[in-house]
């Protein structure tokens, strides 16, 4: 595996790649990374010649006040990781060198962006969909991939491809949950023991949300009042929200129809963790 | 010449193209082709294998009351044109292929973008940039050309193709005049006879302004003062801006050190005209 550091560094070889007619899959990561990554990265290096991650902690996309100088850093486990999971190139840029002095142009994102995480981290999306299409651009990939977890992100993402014309295949990849339920995340290790026990109350109670689904409850004030229920009961009280909504659009409806999710954000302590489920499709 | 109409047409044989290793020119216009577009096509056709220019009123880029509706349409001597000044490809799109329902995803111009016609043409950047990315997406070509008649809309594009690492060069064409010095432009066709005579102000304005500084003249305001004392010497009263500021950057200065340009736009009757003049190296 090449390590690549400076962004003058990775266009040429993936775009000698790609002349070569190699398919080109494209994994961005914040590091810590955890099983979740790992499968993001098997599952490009399966269907691709060559596989790239990156590795940066991207600031543009931490809201004032949230946890970017403490987000935890791992590198050499994560290189480590990477190189047994089949990663061909990783690209580890530094702040300066992709935000650097006068870093002005923005992506605007999608409407898709605007609520539940929009609503709650001003300006997340924004920087999450401004390192991403400078990262589509720096590695010309014909691949990139996502995981499902973070969900709101994969439809932004996907839709700034759709409306900007990125020449790109985005790939959803099901969420890694530990052997209790409790979905993979950076942000787990923040966690002390107890909060960590309490933390699958989330995943508990997506899955009370969806067996009510499943037992044939369409009303969505009915839905939301089992899932918001169930936190109450796992003692999850700190809830940023806990919705059902449209799964394409992310808008509010009373009844599903069309496939719908329920998703979830809470501060577990001072960890603030998302989740969700599909409902009416299979859910992951 | 081959006229692409779709989208998903346009991609392939350009990727192809530069697999094959070929470099590719792309001139992006609204047509109402003029010898300023033509000089931009043969510049192309001179350094690149393949050009391919591109006609499309972005509907995006026009304010709230601009001339979108009247803007002149004159589809089939554009193409002669194109085909004559040794176009390769001509993508001519359709609104809803570029801009379809929900489509919600824009480019945040730099800062660059802000004053001048920023200021005057509220979003207008935003749609520049958030189209010339787009056909950036569409069309991989190698360079990009673009007139120093536009000069903040030069500058503002090749911020963002440095800001978000697009992978393209930007070539800066110099200003094509007509025999009086009147900066060619698709809005000149608007003009009656008279306002046609009155708006060769604008560059003698210019130009006096240039005779200014060569003479010595370093003081802004002394320079903004010859510039637009000449403009109201030429009957033209309806001036947006008339400014002399950093070239780099487009910031004011009290005193001119490093290159400067004057910048103009004026009414001349119902006709929005733009021009410029670099101070301080070879202007164009």
């Amino acid at each position: 595996m090449k390590i690549l550091r400076h962004p003058s560094e990775v266009f040429p070889p993936i775009a000698f790649a790609r002349r070569e007619g190699a398919s080109v899959g494209l994994v961005p990561t914040m590091g810590a990374l955890h099983a979740g990554h790992y499968a993001l990265v098997r599952q490009s290096a399966s269907q691709c010649d060559k596989t790239v991650a990156t590795i940066f902690v991207n600031p543009t996309q931490f809201a004032a006040g949230e946890d970017l100088a403490r987000y935890p850093r791992t590198l050499e486990e994560d290189l480590e990781g990477l190189a047994a999971a089949g990663a061909d190139f990783v690209f580890v840029p530094k702040d300066s060198d992709l935000y650097p002095s006068g870093f002005s142009t923005f992506v605007e994102p999608p409407s898709v962006s605007l609520p539940l995480e929009g609503a709650f981290r001003p300006g997340h999306y924004r920087g999450v969909a401004t390192i991403v299409l400078k990262l589509f651009n720096l590695i010309p990939a014909t691949s990139a991939f996502f995981g499902r977890k973070d969900y709101q992100q994969l439809l932004t993402i996907q839709k700034m491809v759709d409306d900007l014309n990125v020449p790109i295949r985005i790939e959803a990849c099901d969420t890694v949950r530990e052997a209790d339920g409790l979905a993979m995340s950076s942000r787990n290790r923040y966690l002390s023991p107890e909060d960590r026990q309490r933390a699958v109350g989330i995943y508990r109670s997506l899955q009370r949300t969806l067996g009510e689904f499943n037992s044939g409850v369409r009303n969505v004030s009915d839905l939301e009042a089992v899932l918001m229920r169930s936190l109450h009961d796992c003692n999850i009280d700190q809830v940023d929200y806990a919705k059902v909504v449209d799964a394409e659009t992310l808008e509010d409806r009373t009844k599903l129809e069309a496939p719908a999710i329920a998703l979830v954000a809470a501060r577990i302590g001072k960890t603030r963790l998302i989740d969700n489920w599909l409902l009416g499709t299979n859910g992951a």
